[in-house]
């Protein structure tokens, strides 16, 4: 469907926003995207991130100290910002164009250029919730649920259960992978 | 649809989850959820989340300190358990039944009963990712996007815009209602 899909978030203050951030870019893996650019410079993010990728498979990229604006302004497709103040995804996702997407999720505070510079301002909902969630739906509602089904093989691998936790890890892979 | 729609989240720490539970709480109140029960104490938590429902309105409920195992064996209705270890959500959804659902999402680490406690164990895909981003899917899927399209009245309403930021105050909202 989309040639490259990635994720540029902003706004990310080191130690403050470790956590949440994390969320947002497990998020990315974990529902179909290629790729998380972040604003500023965070090692142990990227480690953390990278350590998951590691593990649990796939090609999922991380990249730090963007220089965002550049990003945007030179980015060959669509560029949606998701925001609480934007246009309702019910409306909006019908007239995005699909090919090489870039999803700019902030943290609390975003540059107001931003509005200008993106193709769309998109709301997940106007109630103020969470970047992470936002994501997680903008996602799944545009790969129409596709990016969970993916499969990712991956040292370690979850065997889905209706009871308790099946995890399996793959010698060979981990052999051939790292 | 759902006579009560509730989450429990289960092993919140103070300090350390608070951002995390909040987004959480957030989510639950955004997509449609009537309440949330927190498993430990934290008032700073709770003055957050009723902050956010003072000002933008709806009824929506925070109580922490909650034994959550008597919930849980006295819940009447479904309760699910949300977790990268469970059943797929495509498979699992058809099957759960609607009314009174009660939705437990855990931080890192969750009592092992929970696994046999909960009618349903469902996986919003089988990877590592964030129990924000769970729970707003699981949401967004379960009330088909009707949550997000709810019109809350409160003192501030936003209201959706191609650009920029666009915030109603309601005085007479804001004298009648508090």
């Amino acid at each position: 469907m989309s040639r490259m899909l990635a994720i540029l978030r902003l706004g990310h203050r080191i130690g403050r926003d470790k956590r949440v951030t994390t969320h947002v870019a497990l998020v990315a893996r974990a529902f179909g995207a290629d790729k998380i650019f972040i604003s500023s410079k965070d090692a142990g993010l990227v480690r953390s991130v990278r350590s998951v990728v590691a593990r649990f498979g796939g090609d999922f990229e991380i990249e730090d100290g963007v220089e965002w604006k550049r990003l945007v302004k030179t980015w060959t497709g669509t560029v949606v910002h998701l925001t609480m103040y934007g246009q309702p995804i019910d409306e909006a996702l019908p007239k995005i164009p699909k090919e090489n997407v870039l999803i700019v999720v902030g943290a609390e505070k975003v540059p107001p250029e931003i509005y200008e510079l993106a193709d769309f301002n998109v709301a997940i909902g106007n109630q103020p919730h969470s970047e992470v969630a936002a994501l997680a739906v903008f996602l799944d509602r545009l790969l129409k649920g596709a990016g969970l089904r993916r499969i990712v093989r991956g040292r370690l691998t979850i065997i889905p259960s209706e009871r308790g936790k099946s995890v399996v890890e793959s010698r060979e892979y981990a052999s051939t992978r790292r």
